[in-house]
């Protein structure tokens, strides 16, 4: 008999009680997969008198002691850096293998926590901290080893695509829209990590080290949240046979001197309604993964919620549990380049500008110059649409977003302009 | 200084010759993602007079010594099963690793080829076999380790899916259209194992081996070809806002006792335009997969040509070297159930059928009286669509295939049916 594979598991809320059910559902399914048994040590939960429905017998309230103990491999779905990044450190150190869904601590702390890995010879897996239910961590950095990523693009956050989906198709407002999404429980009492893009940044900065091989934090990733975006801005991207995604991208750049660097965003983007992306709706999260060889990938699924988030927590557990019956490990991550970070005003970007003008000849001809001062070339004008409140709505070719961003200042400073309707990114090509 | 970890190429054509061009490329980028150069140490072609444009110190028409030598890897790109089966076979045994895209040869001898890895501990990986670039054998074999996947249903075959994509849109018949394919290079000069389905079949038996950890050969798929498929399926199918796509689909299904079997089947099928695998045209692959806990996901990419398809390879042999350097090896399948093939004659499916019928009372209730005789139960009727030939359209619930299909030989034979225009399974609610 093959000696079991011992799990300690640290917080027990939505996430850590599904996969709780199904450590101990169908050990032997998991011991088939694993070749050998895989044994929930312990539990470790803040307070133990809230868990009636665990097994006893496994619940405590000292982690410390529950990872010092002869267990194999940490299972930490508590969330936040301390004292969770201590506690991993620590059980890295010790050789013992560490699964996460902890998106916070790695997109600040995820050198820390490799490199403390690669000197044990321990696994670090974290396929739950992005995209929810969905493989895309473990393609990236295994599937695609042989192959150069160029971009990543993608819906990775279910709160803001519920609202913004929302507000596609009942044309209310943001702050009513939250409201509903509170109270059907899409959205948290605090929603501030979702709506201000805090979570999706995290998950770009996870995406793109390992897209890139590189090592991208949190604070590199060029953030712009919801909560700006009116029904004014659904309408104009309506208009434009549009819908409005906050996307997180990322992107591999090549610089005038032949050099390298990386680009992370997430910000809110009109897309065409034919684009893939436009269509996934709710809670759903969908990601974009182009690569010089393979192309163009999607890859769609549930991006949260308790039993879809366990599917990743239990496929990372198994590979970290075989490895350890092999008496090997998995891949290491490959940071070896340390691209510089393209700062946002640098990034190319395309821009939609929706005005409302005064009604006399010569104001386009105004603007225009305005785009053309700053060497911004003009996509497309429309005067006088009819299904906005706008007069003029302009499209952009590609410019860097700084010389964008001072166009519509100077823009919203001229006479003949009486309001900025609105200014959003657009990406893809249609209309 | 590590050793370099050495590789044999077997076949140069179009995947292979893209596979050199990556090896040779950039090895320093290769190398730091293995943590050893990767050095290609010969490419065994049948006739090396026809490959001027290979290194020629490389090329060897001798692939038995190639194997031989002092490789670490074998990337076989021939396809078939004779003489590979045997080459694949011997270089296991040595104990080194096989990277391989021969959906033919695993679709019969997985078995035989996982127990020779086995013996040895050397890897054995094909994520090339199935769905050309996109990561889906990894992610099922791998990220849903720990998840129960009770379905996997997708386009697989690009060949087939691009001619069902051109009846569509163009409403050209099937020869015409095949003949066009073949020109433009979507159909090879002999289309048998693309359109007659054998293709899939391979691919659905390598899909459900992994996803369901039991055995399933291509003999197990019950297959049926596009090679019947008229431009009045088509146009029945687009009366019912549906359209004709080739389906794999592979089903995890619990018989009345409790035991467990497995479905396998290819076969065209009507879904809904509305359908996420309804826009995937020309030759693109998706695959949608269904787990317990994970839900449904889906994954969308290239399924053929030479860059993508040598991406897929390219991923499995820095898997495949990082191993070798780290003296492990990768997961190994774990095909522990052997759970019998439910024959598709009791594999439930529902049908679509158009009839043309007399035009006098009583028809309708003859027809189904029919189904009714059956214990097939109509879903819905639709009488003299104006949009079609067809005068009676039936779509039924699920029943068993047998029932389906011995429903539809009575019907035929009743003097009020004057022409069974299009039969045809279908998936998928909307209409």
């Amino acid at each position: 008999m093959t000696e079991p594979v011992k799990v300690a598991l640290l917080g027990c809320g939505t996430v850590g009680s599904e996969v709780t059910r199904m450590l101990l559902d169908d050990p032997g399914e998991l011991a088939a997969r694993v070749g050998a048994p895989v044994e929930l040590a312990g539990i470790a939960v803040r307070r133990p008198d809230k868990h009636p429905e665990l097994p006893q017998h496994l619940i405590t309230s000292d982690a410390t002691a529950l990872i010092d103990s002869d267990v194999d491999i940490v299972v930490e779905l508590i969330g936040g850096i301390d004292p969770v990044r201590g506690w991993l450190l620590s059980a890295l150190r010790k050789g013992k293998s560490v699964v996460t869904g902890n998106k916070a601590l790695l997109s600040e702390h995820a050198s820390e926590l490799a490199e403390a890995a690669d000197e044990s010879g321990a696994d670090l897996y974290y396929e739950a901290a992005v995209a929810g239910a969905i493989p895309l961590l473990r393609p990236v950095r295994e599937s695609l080893a042989g192959d150069r990523i160029t971009r990543v693009m993608g819906i990775v956050n279910g709160t803001t695509n519920f609202i913004l989906s929302a507000m596609d198709s009942t044309g209310a407002g943001y702050a009513e829209t939250l409201d509903e999404a509170t109270r059907l429980g899409y959205a948290e009492a605090d929603p501030t990590a979702d709506v201000d893009g805090y979570d999706a940044a995290s998950k770009a900065a996870i995406i793109a080290s390992l897209a890139f091989h590189s090592r991208v934090t949190a604070a590199d990733v060029h953030r712009e949240g919801i909560a700006g975006i009116s029904s004014s801005d659904i309408t104009a991207a309506k208009s434009l046979g549009r819908t409005v995604k906050l996307l997180s991208i990322c992107e591999r750049v090549t610089e005038e001197d032949g050099s390298e660097s990386v680009s992370a965003r997430v910000h809110p983007v009109m897309i065409p309604k034919s684009h893939q992306l436009a269509g996934v709706g709710g809670a759903f999260n969908a990601v974009y993964v182009e690569a010089e060889a393979a192309g163009q990938l999607m890859f769609y699924g549930q991006g949260a919620g308790g039993a879809p988030t366990a599917s990743a927590v239990l496929g990372d557990l198994v590979s970290a549990a075989r490895n350890k019956v092999a008496g090997g490990r998995g891949p290491r991550e490959s940071a070896h380049a340390a691209l510089p970070v393209r700062p946002m005003g640098q990034t190319p970007t395309r821009y939609h500008v929706s005005l409302d003008v005064a009604d006399k000849p010569g104001v386009l001809a105004q603007v225009a110059q305005v785009f053309a001062a700053h060497g911004v070339s003009i996509s497309t004008v429309r005067q006088r649409d009819r299904r906005s409140t706008a007069s003029l709505v302009v499209v952009t070719h590609q410019a860097p977003d700084a010389a964008l961003r001072s166009t519509v200042d100077e823009i919203d400073k001229l006479d003949v302009v009486r309001e900025v309707i609105s200014v959003m990114r657009v990406e893809g090509e249609a209309e």
